[in-house]
Order: C-alpha cells, then sequence, then structure tokens
C-alpha cells in the first residue's frame, strides 16, 4: 500500500487527502505539521490515518511527500525533508507560483530532483484549515503539472493519476507560462478586489451602506487569506507587476473614454468584456 | 383608486408595478413603451393592468408617473410627457446617477417640478426585460431619494410610502452624495470589471480556461447590460473620473510594494481588505 506524507494539512492538504480515500486508491496517509492538535483533529476528522510533529518519523518509508504548506515556508520545508528521504520518493506540491518554487528546490538540492513534480490545482475557498477540507474540491478542476525538462516521466504519470482518481483535469505546461496565465486570471483579479475594499474603506467609512449584490460577488475574493495572497504576490512579482500595468492601461485607455463623453466606444467596450463572459460561462 | 403609468416596462419598471401589486396597495398601473408588443407580454405576465403606445393615452388621468427607461432616454421622455401631465402629478424615477437626471428635467421644466421626487432603488440582475421582473426585487433594498429643495414634502411621504409597500428602506440624501456613493460601491466596480474582462481577452485568447470560481464571482458584474453602463459613465463622468484616479492610486501603491517586496506592508493592506469585506458583511 502506498504511503504518502502530507506536510500541512489544512484546506488543500486536507482536501487532497479527503479525495484520495473518496477515490479508494488504497494509501496510508500520514500528517506532519507543528501543531500535533491541528494533527489529532485532522485523525479526528477522518483526513489522515496517522501524524508526526517528528519529520523523521513522518517520512519513514514513504513512497510520496505532498507539500501544502504556504508558498514563503517552502524553503526551509524542502530543507527539514532533504536529509529524511531517498531519492525515489515522489515530491509534489500545491502552490500557487510554480517558477519560484523551482528555484528554492534548486537551491535546496543543488538541481531539481528527478521525482519532484510541481502541481497546482486551481480550487479553492475563502474557508482555511482542514475543518474546511472537502474530497471532491478537485473533481472537475484543472491541476497543472510543471515538470521541469530532467523530471521522472513515472513520477509524472504517478501524480498525475493521484490528481485524476479524485476527478481532476490534469494539465501539463511549463512554469513560466502558468505564472503568466494566473497572474492574469487570478492574481491580478485578487489584487483589484483587496485594492478596491482598501480603496472605498480608506476613502469614506460606511461607503459599502450602500453597496449592493453586485459589489458582494465581485469583493468576494478580498476575502482570501491574507498571509497567502501576500507570499503569492513576494513570489511571482515580476508577472504580477507585468499584468497591473497592461490592467493600468486599459483603466487609463476606458477613463479617457469616459472623460472625452464617447459612449459609443464605452458601449462597445462593455459589449466585448460581457460577450467574453458569457461565452466564457457557456463554454 | 391611484392610477400610476410606467414608462418602460424593464426589469426594474416590471419589478416596481409586481411590488406594489404584491403589497395590496390597489392601484391602476398603466404601462408605456415604444413596442405594443413587449407591453402586451407585461400585460399577459401581469405586470401591468393596462397599456398603450399613445402617451396622451397612457397618462390620461393619472395620478404618478414612474421612469423606469435608460438614463441617456431621459430627456425625451420628459418632453414627451411634458405636454400631457397636470402640475400635481407626481413624477419619480429608478436612474442610477440623480445629479444629471435633475439638471435635464430643469432643462425640460424650466425649473425643478415640486412634485419630482428622484429615487434609486439599490438592486438589480444582470438579467433584463420584463420577463426578468421580480416583486421581491426591492425587499430588504435601500432606495435612495434625491428630493430638491423646493420639492413638495406630499409628494416625497408618497413616493417613500410605494416603495416601503414593497419592502424596501427608504433614504433621502442629496443628488451630489448620492452620485459620489455610487460611483465608488457601483459605478467603479462595474468599470474594474468590464476592464479586467477586455484586459484578459484583448491580452491571451484561452486565459481564461484557467479562471477559477473565484473569477467567476468577481466577474459578474461584467455581463451587466453594456448600454446601460455606458450611460451611466456618461451621466456621472466627473464622480466615476475621480474614483479611478483615486483607486488607481491605491493600485500604484501596492503596486510599489509588490515591486519593493515589502510581504509584511502587503499582508497588512490585505488584511484591512478582509477585515472591511467580513464586517461589512456580518453588518
Amino acid at each position: 500500500m502506498m504511503k504518502i506524507c502530507i506536510i500541512g494539512v489544512g484546506l488543500i492538504g486536507g482536501s487532497f487527502a479527503l479525495g484520495l480515500k473518496k477515490s479508494g486508491k488504497p494509501a496510508n496517509i500520514v500528517g506532519f505539521g507543528r501543531s500535533a492538535e491541528k494533527l489529532a483533529k485532522a485523525q479526528q476528522l477522518g483526513v489522515i490515518d496517522d501524524f508526526s510533529t517528528d519529520i523523521k518519523q513522518a517520512l519513514a518509508g514513504v513512497d510520496m511527500v505532498l507539500i501544502a504548506t504556504p508558498v514563503n515556508s517552502f524553503k526551509s520545508v524542502l530543507e527539514l525533508i532533504k536529509p529524511h528521504i531517498r531519492a525515489e520518493v515522489i515530491i509534489f506540491d500545491v502552490g500557487s507560483t510554480k517558477t519560484s518554487i523551482i528555484k528554492t528546490a534548486k537551491q535546496v538540492f543543488g538541481n531539481m530532483p528527478q521525482n519532484f513534480i510541481p502541481a497546482h490545482p486551481i480550487a479553492g475557498k475563502e474557508q482555511n484549515g482542514v475543518e474546511a477540507a472537502d474530497g471532491a474540491l478537485f473533481s472537475g478542476k484543472r491541476v497543472i503539472l510543471t515538470p521541469t525538462e530532467n523530471a521522472n516521466s513515472q513520477a509524472i504519470k504517478t501524480v498525475s493519476e493521484c490528481w485524476q482518481s479524485m476527478g481532476a483535469k490534469v494539465e501539463i505546461m511549463d512554469d513560466k507560462t502558468h505564472d503568466d496565465l494566473l497572474a492574469m486570471t487570478s492574481h491580478l483579479p485578487h489584487i483589484l478586489a483587496f485594492c478596491l475594499m482598501n480603496y472605498l474603506t480608506d476613502n469614506k467609512s460606511g461607503a459599502l451602506d450602500y453597496a449592493a449584490s453586485g459589489f458582494k460577488d465581485f469583493s468576494r475574493i478580498a476575502s482570501s487569506d491574507a498571509q497567502m495572497w501576500s507570499d503569492i504576490c513576494i513570489s511571482n512579482t515580476d508577472e504580477i507587476i507585468k499584468h497591473i500595468n497592461g490592467f493600468r492601461q486599459s483603466l487609463d485607455k476606458l477613463s479617457s473614454l469616459i472623460a472625452a463623453g464617447k459612449s459609443e466606444e464605452i458601449k462597445q467596450l462593455f459589449e466585448g468584456a460581457k460577450t467574453a463572459r458569457d461565452d466564457w460561462l457557456n463554454e
């Protein structure tokens, strides 16, 4: 039976564990973390079979290690596990940015381990912690793998099958393409939502009393975890800055059209946006 | 029995009519519009009691006129009804911007009619048309009245009672305050959502394939009616430009923090945003 150690049994790590159990794939899932209390809770909830706060013990005889801790903890986690894993052990992660993670792995291991397959499941919730873990979280969702050139094809296959077993759609691309795409479709919208909340509250307290349901949906992602999103900004800086600047140009263009009263051009832009979104939803 | 003529029996006009019927307030509701077909549909759906495409006929003997047409049609609508209404007839509207509407009314009537009570129900849907009309649309929602100084207090009372009868929370403020508030909480978010959709589709087709549920909610308001939002941009230009510029400053500030790798400051901004939103939701 495959033994998997999950480093960081929170929303994502816990959902992966539950998804694997749900899939019927026989696996012995061991949790590792700093807080024995939280790990005991995860075991109580049936998310993990066993746990340890001692890394050597947690990694004893494992076939796979899933790193599901915040991106900024990545270096210390790799340094922690390095002395205790054989070269055959498959390492994978769930980090929202991939280039920085590969860079860190190269720093810690000297080169990218052949059996380290970076992964990013495009799914989440605002809630955090193992209590919010959900075995169906990845069902029908995309999981992007960004293996490096030297990656072991068997390891890619094994990691893909784990995700597919819980209904995820696995896709493979290089890390730079991933980070560019996600900066556009995830990082930028989160930044705009956080930023608008800050602007409104700094600008006029009580303004939100006049916000309607559209605003509630628009700002939902501004309720995301601040630490995680700060980490993402730091680990995908170049792409994020590039797309903030690109967005700012679109906003400037629209702003000039509004200032000039170009109603027809404005309407066309809005129609384009509406069509793009409606088409996307109907796909 | 009070006779009300609704000019423009779409989502908002139709929802007002249904709300009034639901409230049990005895009223005879006549619809006016350009398309007899659409009006017949509204009557079929039980939204209006009667209709006419002849304005003189539609306004014969009315006590109140609700203007529920797009903001950019406002001038022509006022010119259309002017010859056919007595000074005692109460006029009210549902326009998303108020200063421009008062300005237009002054142009058409020479001065602001005492019985014209500008109103803005803060409620809506992405869908348009009378088919989407909903008698509960305004229940529990704010309706802002922006009467001018010369407004007839009895007219204010009557209009307030109409909205309150369908469960709306009526609030009175001046038109400039309204337009400033709504530019922040409604117009700016819509512009950001439209603009992000435009940026993503112009920048990389297919990028949306990697967007998750957070993006779906964030961009929902980008599916709003393009004509209506173009009109809003044109009729509240100064406030909208002011807040686009204010927002851009917040974005620039955040962008510099990201470029400088100031993770702690970024985290604090995001925490502030998260707290503001969570508090708002829990109010």
